[in-house]
């Protein structure tokens, strides 16, 4: 069957009525925002009402909020809401291989943090306060198929049957393989990049203890780096910690010879012995789940004449190692909004003024994230970086206006990510520079105590 | 409508059956050379039959084959038959802004050199030794739409009707654009980049003077190369040259700067002023034909276990800078026959071995290609690039086994593309050292002598 739903060709709020493809954290964000500012939405996802159901174990459900996800929160008022069902993480411990654990804060104070939230709890809360808005429909189980550029059509299937709508115009925020993406760009002359890490993904529950206590310190996100391997942990409310255990997915000691109880209490015995007593049911959780894969996408264009728009991980997607990827989402979005609100309703040149504001930021996150995951495997067990890290923080301290590590810009600050990088690499000359004039003046010293005597 | 092709399920020459998606040059050649070793192949094109069609102008039609093209044609037995087709490129003819023209020979001897062949041509000479064998059948406008990797079915489009065929292996030749590839990658971690060129191209055509002479040197290929666009010609045996104008899609002196005839003649009037005497039709040709696209495309894995692996542009499109395309895809059809030759019968070991031999080498022509364009557009006209370029052929003329210029491994030989790339940059710094020892002899020499005075 395929029919014209009344609502969305023409009609209602003729003007600012917008189809939202994708409802996850960032189209449902979207959703509220643009409703708060006078927007008519249909909001179409292909997966079912998430409200009121369990999420499944073994996907990504926490995340890191860090300021830029929080400055979007700030926006469609829910930042206070959001972070009281969150857990506070100050820094990363470190667990070596012999069951020892070092603490590196994240930042130089109270401020300088991140929060670990639950992934489907914010997408409900962002559903649930979108939904209160008369002028939002949440269409779910609208799968889209088809879109036809010329004719401004999108294709839903629903139930089987499909479904035609013709929005005035759309947002893209369907995730890494954006149909909406791949239909807009069809016979355009669009870039694509699409990798896959080596590595897949796997999460695991590490329980609270009994009476609701942490096993492990809760207010921080826990990483257990190996060079050939990696598990990163994010605290929830509830005392328990959600495991994320990256490990390549062929070869030596990975997911394809980790499938029988005895792999994978080999494997763990070998790599993270000290979590083996505090997971008495790995060796099931490990049996349910089968391991997921982490894409790193790029594109351009990202907007299409005055009618569509992609946002968040339909654009950009990012491995998990920098703790950017909804951050970046959600900063995408306020930028949006913000473009939206300027432009006065000339679409177009919000679109091009958006894209141009964060294209370029999001490519070189892109990069800053596959630099990162070797920075955790490697780099966070070597002494010196870590006295490079301490001395960058310290630095940090004394100076805060004219001197911040990388690692600060990029989740604690709105700076765009391309200039937060070039301002890094100027400190790390100012670094160098100063080291070799640190040691002209010792050597200096030196020699004139040397001859002086 | 869908129904089974009797012939191509089972029955019919049984172990050795396969459909090869693209007929093109690198799928008809291959279905030549398989036919050859016994094989049965059905080739499925989307287009009609090419044979006794007039090739459209405007689209690319003319090739540099050079050595790596030779050679897989000298494997079909068809070398002599095409190279007597061509026409024998001696070298490059540099034409500058005021209308002098400078060669620039290809390498050190007759047998460094390219031979312009017409595409179309080729392609029909391919098509019709392959359609000679019996065992071959050419299906032309079969639209391939969709791929059931489960039951490994192909499902065509033809004359609207959708039929579904059973191959045993099926070899994807089909094109940039490869609906083969999208479809065995849907939903495996496959890489895949995709990127356009800010140019585009248009191709026209210099007729011969008349009597069937060339207008400007025949055996040679011309290059008009300025900083902002450049225009490329290769001549055919008509005495007629195909030239490829290659000019920014948008922005200043552009195709979109250059829709009427006022534009056309001012924009060759400011980067080509000596093409216009010899354009009689040039504002004709140029209203005639729309901008093509360029795109460079890179992707993972190439091969699905034992059933269907992807050759030339399918896997690795790249831009024309380097004249390499058609030779590094026929180079392709060529590993391939001989691992599977070498394999005998065990195709998913014969595929991974031909990912493994050809896969790094053709990211690196990508890379190198890009490289290609910049030099054609700016190193070309700088005294220093041709004074590099003339030592470097000196050098390969004193020592033809010890030194080769990179050019002349890419075009005259078949090292592969990224060992040739690993002994320029040897060779590159050999350079170096050796000018800085040169310049100390010299300091030094000078020295001497003015002490000895």
């Amino acid at each position: 069957m395929t029919r014209e739903q009344s609502t969305d060709v023409g009609g209602h709020a003729a003007n600012t009525r917008v189809a939202i493809v994708g409802g996850g954290p960032a189209g449902s964000l979207l959703a509220l925002a643009l409703a708060q500012r006078g927007y008519g939405v249909d909001l179409y996802e292909r997966r079912s009402d998430p409200r009121g159901q369990i999420a499944d174990r073994g996907k990504s459900i926490n995340l890191g909020l860090s300021k830029r996800g929080m400055q979007a929160l700030q926006m469609v008022g829910l930042l206070d809401r959001v972070l009281r069902r969150a857990v506070t993480m100050r820094g990363r411990i470190i667990h070596a291989m012999d069951g020892t654990g070092r603490f590196q804060p994240y930042g130089k104070d109270s401020a300088e943090v991140l929060h670990s939230v639950d992934r489907n709890e914010l997408n409900c809360t962002l559903l649930e306060e979108a939904g209160r808005y008369p002028s939002v429909k949440l269409h779910f189980e609208h799968q889209l198929v088809r879109v036809d550029k010329q004719s401004r059509e999108l294709e839903f299937n629903v139930s089987g049957q499909n479904i035609k709508v013709r929005p005035q115009w759309v947002i893209a925020a369907d995730g890494a393989f954006s149909t909406m993406r791949r239909e807009l760009q069809h016979g355009e002359r669009a870039d694509y990049h699409q990798e896959f890490h080596e590595w897949g993904y796997m999460e695991l529950t590490l329980d609270a203890a009994a009476g609701g206590t942490s096993k492990v310190e809760l207010r921080a996100l826990h990483v257990w780096p190996r060079r050939h391997c990696m598990i990163v942990s994010h605290p929830n409310l509830s005392g328990s910690h959600t495991l994320t255990l990256l490990l390549p997915f062929h070869g030596e000691d990975s997911f394809a010879t980790m499938r029988t109880p005895a792999e994978i209490e080999t494997l763990f015995t070998k790599y993270f012995p000290d979590l083996i007593p505090l997971l008495p049911d790995l060796v099931e959780q490990c049996m349910k789940h089968s391991p997921a894969g982490m894409v790193s996408t790029r594109t351009a264009p990202w907007a299409f004449a005055d009618w569509a728009v992609l946002v968040g991980d339909a654009c950009h997607a990012v491995y998990p190692f920098y703790g950017q990827g909804m951050n970046a989402a959600f900063e995408d979005c306020s930028v949006l909004v913000r473009e939206l609100n300027d432009c006065k309703g000339d679409r177009e040149t919000a679109f091009r003024r958006y894209e141009l504001a964060r294209r370029a930021h999001t490519d070189v996150l892109c990069d800053l994230t596959k630099a990162a995951c070797v920075e955790l495997r490697q780099k966070v067990r070597s002494p010196w970086f870590l006295a490079r890290k301490r001395l960058d923080l310290a630095i940090h301290r004394l100076l805060p206006q004219a001197w911040t590590p990388l690692y600060t810009m990029v989740a604690h600050t709105t700076i765009p990510y391309a200039e937060a990088l070039a301002r890094s690499r100027r400190q790390e000359r100012i670094l160098l520079c100063s080291s070799v004039v640190l040691a002209l003046l010792t050597v200096g010293a030196s020699l004139f105590y040397a001859l002086g005597r």
